[in-house]
């Protein structure tokens, strides 16, 4: 390389402001602030191949400051990534361009995990960092052995994720993961110490990390901190004092640079503080030539790299994992088949346990754990040793009372590759996870969720803890399936359906309380979403539409309607999201149209019933729970909302009366 | 008093071990290993009346660990309150007691706030001293002089809203708070170790509070801990190492103790133990005694403060604030008509920052604040200046990258009283903030939040920043308001309306690009829920219904329609929940009969159709957005995603083909 790396850096500064400024809309302060560090990491670190943007082992760089998305597209383009090209620079924040607003891993190849809520890029490298450690303990250094590089701003040390993943990677010992903090005390609302007095660094040592801090624009001492970083078996913190929007000679330092274009006149300024010759997305041939070069030197490490994987034994078991294939053969499907050829009385959450033993043994990349709720939520499997700093290779990871840094974690190690994450907590806590939870969906993050105790059947612990809107809420979130099983069989093939459908997260709901069998295994009748349980013996006057817990009583309702002469289809609904997607021949046969007023649809989950009118229509009946909940044990609490056949049942009476007449 | 600490404190285990063993359920561990600092915090520091638990000069007492909620329950019963009697302790944990699994402050006086959600309590206690210090500066040590006292497990500490709490307490130097760490070292999956290597103490140092470490057994230490964190100018870390389960024998220190009932036998083991011969649910007479004259220390306090209150100038304006009554008078009534009386194009946060303008300037107890993002959520009124570690008699609060600690905050302010807060962030952060605002529903506590940029037409911003199922998912939580208004004046009535409904929280959603006006003040109509904003002029086959900024896309199409012959009337449907509220007679007039198939739905909003069919019909149509969204301009993006008159109305015409075929 022959540039040095001020003028590469200004090079970043350039295209940052003035991509902002033709966008007229964006935030040019941290790229400009950060482009001296950055350069540093992307021309002399980071080990990456843009030809290869996939290698398995590349380091992975994640812009938790994801606002300034800027940097990313300007180092991904000089050095070389196939995108952006520079027009898609120019047409940064326009709808179509790959330069999003935000970094968008599903727009570009090089954004590891998509970016911009706070706090969350941090916590995913948090579980980039974790997949590194555990594959390297299966696969050795030969085919395992990189670091993940963040890059965050003091939004993202606020957010309360924070906490819990700088807590969760310090107890871990993840030496790989190197954070460098864009400590430029600014914020949108003004300096940072209009709403923050922390000692950041005492807070990071705390957790059990190395600390460093420097001049984030004296390039020496940047490589000097990189260095000790690298060297240093824990995780680090590399503290870079900047000047946000630095080149911009009367804005930098404040907060006008964070979030809006400079401006034409300062833009101009900019350049001659910089001294910048070029005009707008053009870069000096030297510079870029010079960029380019630094893009490829990885060439040769990955070239070894691709040799080491060929020759290496479980080099075919490895690019297996790394593509998210589940391993062949049939050891799965005949190991559920036993297992619910029997009928067995269980809560779903145990029967996840019994599947998991099933899954855990034959499909090494599944990564469990739970946020301090293992022997409630019952997910760990007999064959999974704890994942701790000691032993990376455990496949069992004890998060600790951190939900939502849990569920980021999961989508780093899911977008890392190689591992198959899932977590657990009780699903009233998915709201504690809900952002992260919403990053899987948006990212196809495939990360599975253990939610235990999914209604009142939690019993005494009370509304603090009992599910109501949680169901519907997520199933009102795009890209995100939804299961809840009503009984062993249906919890074998919601897990089957969310190991399959690989590019989405899967959420499934389970009971705390016993569920008698409904089938023994057979076809997976899940996979239809909804599909008729019990059909209708008599004439067909009501389809009984139930999830989980709440099918025994549509069973129980349909039983008594059927001993007066009434026909009622049951329909079991695992999975709202697989049913909308069937074809509506299927869905008509299911649920015929509802304008035939001759069939009174019924719905019954015990949860909220808004939205359920998407399958009783405005004239069925929907039974559920419109308030928060209460303490006492299950079977009272049942009783008390209305949730039983004895209350149910005669309302379908009376309702089928109202029409007929 | 005349029993020592340590049999006092043996009253609390005896309770907790036998409430629970009764009630098979429930968490002995934390109640008895935290008796003998709870028993030196009820005897002798807390200042509370049992004879008159809204005293609004008394010290707030959090439970923050509510999990331990027998500990309360004793604490309240021991010392004198009405409830819980001997009889709710007996009930714990069964339908109809006050002693739920954890405490309700809607189900018993002196539980100051629900907890039980792991966090929750100490950051909301941070809202309750922020609440002490700004009544303070403005009523003086008169009338506003206590503490609030917590008590948290390691589960509160190690949730990230903990890091924003302890943050924003630290900032705000909130002397008054003192968190009580009960350090034992358990938490449900095992020891803490387990998890967690992080140096608490070093960590709340570094936020700039006061720590101090004791035996939380030995009586005469802690009772120094707790004088030096009254001396202290900073926020209080007092930790407590204890033995989680103390005095039963086989199982304390150890996670056997923390979440189920001991068993027959250990409880019997443990009155031996503690030398406690009482039968269950017995007290000896000289304890019962000691505790309840315990109870009556502060009746003198009480009486003084009382004649204080009544020679007080400004006694009513406090007692007004603390009842939560709004001022009374035609000022902000006019005010708003004013505001209102002219047409304007403008966004609806900017609409309610005019709003706020004349609420703040004559609405005292209104304290706002935005999670650093002020400028784009309009939440500063000009009449306020910020609430500082210098100034608590601002009514701004600048709290800083942490949504969750915000609204958490926001909770204890209310809960307090004295105080309305309402506080800012974008409309997809509601994830960020949503366990907290669950917990305003629950709790009832009269907080407003205002999230802006509610849709696409936030734009550039892109998916990570765009809300879809964020509107429905809020509709689906009980007693929650959802305010989408569509122009100034419906913004100024649901401000109006989120004022006038104080025992619930509220929630507006307002747009961040410029609206046009549909009226001009009047009647308020938003308190209807929703309202025929344009009558169909030609035979009405079309009902439009829409809200906030799609309010203007259904009266492009109306016209359209009109101009066709078909009429159309244009529904404005501010809150779902208000217009569910309404007697069947108006609901019907608003939308007859969906049977009818001579009349088409149609709905219009910017976000997830999913329940929709609540007011359409499963033969209506719905516009909306079942997807992520996008980066780009706001106009490219309603074009992108079909909500325009342009797409739209296309698709009524031909809809209204099919029902005339």
């Amino acid at each position: 390389m022959t540039a040095e790396p001020r003028l590469l850096a200004n090079a970043i500064r350039a295209l940052a402001m003035d991509a902002v400024q033709a966008a007229n809309s964006g935030h040019p302060g941290m790229p400009m602030g950060m482009a001296d560090a950055a350069t540093i990491l992307w021309t002399e670190y980071l080990k990456h191949d843009p030809a290869d943007p996939n290698w398995p082992d590349r380091d992975r760089f994640v812009l938790s400051a994801g606002h300034g998305s800027m940097l990313i597209y300007a180092l991904l383009h000089l050095t070389g990534y196939a995108r952006p090209t520079i027009d898609d620079i120019r047409n940064f924040r326009k709808v179509g361009s790959p330069c999003a607003g935000h970094p968008e891993n599903f727009m570009l190849d090089g954004v590891e995990v998509t970016t911009g809520p706070l706090g969350q890029g941090v916590a995913m490298a948090v579980g980039l960092a974790v997949a590194e450690r555990h594959l390297n303990a299966s696969f050795g250094d030969e085919l395992v052995d990189h670091h993940i590089w963040v890059i965050a701003g003091d939004g993202c040390l606020m957010e309360g994720v924070n906490h819990e993943a700088a807590g969760l990677a310090g107890h871990l010992k993840l030496g790989r993961l190197n954070v460098i903090w864009d400590d430029n005390r600014i914020t949108i609302d003004g300096a940072t110490d209009l709403s923050t007095s922390e000692d950041i660094e005492a807070r990071y040592a705390a957790y059990g990390w190395h600390v460093v801090r420097r001049d984030g624009h004296d390039v020496a001492s940047i490589r000097t901190a990189y260095d000790e970083a690298l060297a240093d078996p824990r995780p680090s913190l590399i503290a870079c004092r900047t000047i946000i929007g630095k080149g911009a000679p009367n804005k930098q330092g404040t907060s006008a640079t964070h979030g809006a274009a400079l401006g034409t006149e300062e833009v101009a300024a900019a350049r001659v503080e910089l001294g910048w010759d070029a005009p707008a997305f053009e870069i000096p041939a030297g510079i870029a030539d010079a960029w380019r070069d630094a893009g490829k030197r990885a060439q040769g490490d990955h070239a070894a790299w691709q040799a080491r994987l060929a020759k290496a034994s479980d080099g075919a078991e490895f690019s297996r994992r790394m593509r998210g294939e589940l391993p062949s053969g049939d050891a799965v499907a005949d190991g559920l088949a036993a297992l619910c050829a029997e009928p067995k009385k269980m809560a779903t959450r145990k029967a996840s346990e019994a599947v998991l033993n099933v899954l855990a043994a034959d499909i090494p990349e599944l990564v469990g754990g739970s946020a301090d709720l293992t022997g409630s939520n019952n997910t760990k499997a007999k064959s999974q040793a704890p994942l701790t700093a000691t032993d990376y290779a455990g496949r069992y990871i004890y998060y600790g009372i951190r939900e939502f840094g849990m569920a980021a974690a999961m989508n780093g190690m899911a977008l890392h590759g190689g591992v198959i994450p899932y977590g657990g907590t009780f699903l009233v806590f998915a709201d504690y996870a809900r952002p992260a939870i919403r990053l899987s969906a948006l990212q196809g993050a495939h990360a599975i969720y253990v939610m235990t105790h999914d209604s009142i059947g939690l019993g005494e612990d009370g509304p603090t803890h009992q599910p109501i809107e949680h169901l519907q809420s997520l199933r009102a979130m795009p890209h995100l399936d939804v299961y809840r099983p009503c009984d062993l069989t249906e919890t074998a093939e919601c897990w089957q359906l969310a190991l399959a459908r690989k590019n989405r997260p899967a959420l499934l709901a389970l009971t705390r309380q016993d569920l008698p069998a409904q089938r023994t295994g057979g076809e997976n009748l899940s996979a239809r979403g909804a599909y008729r349980l019990r059909a209708a013996q008599a004439e067909r006057k009501v389809i009984l539409l139930a999830t989980g817990s709440e099918v025994e009583i549509a069973v129980e309702i349909a039983a008594r309607l059927e001993a007066d002469g009434i026909g009622a289809d049951v329909v079991s609904m695992p999975s709202t999201e697989l049913f909308d997607e069937q074809d509506s021949g299927y869905r008509e046969d299911i649920l015929p149209d509802v304008s035939n007023r001759q069939i009174l649809r019924v719905s019954i989950e015990a949860g909220t019933t808004f939205g359920w009118e998407r399958y009783t229509g405005l004239h069925g009946l929907k039974f559920g729970i419109d308030r928060f909940g209460a303490s006492g044990p299950a079977a009272d609490l049942f009783e008390k909302f209305g949730l039983t056949a004895d209350a149910i049942t005669p309302q379908i009476l009376a309702k089928l009366k109202e029409y007929e007449a």
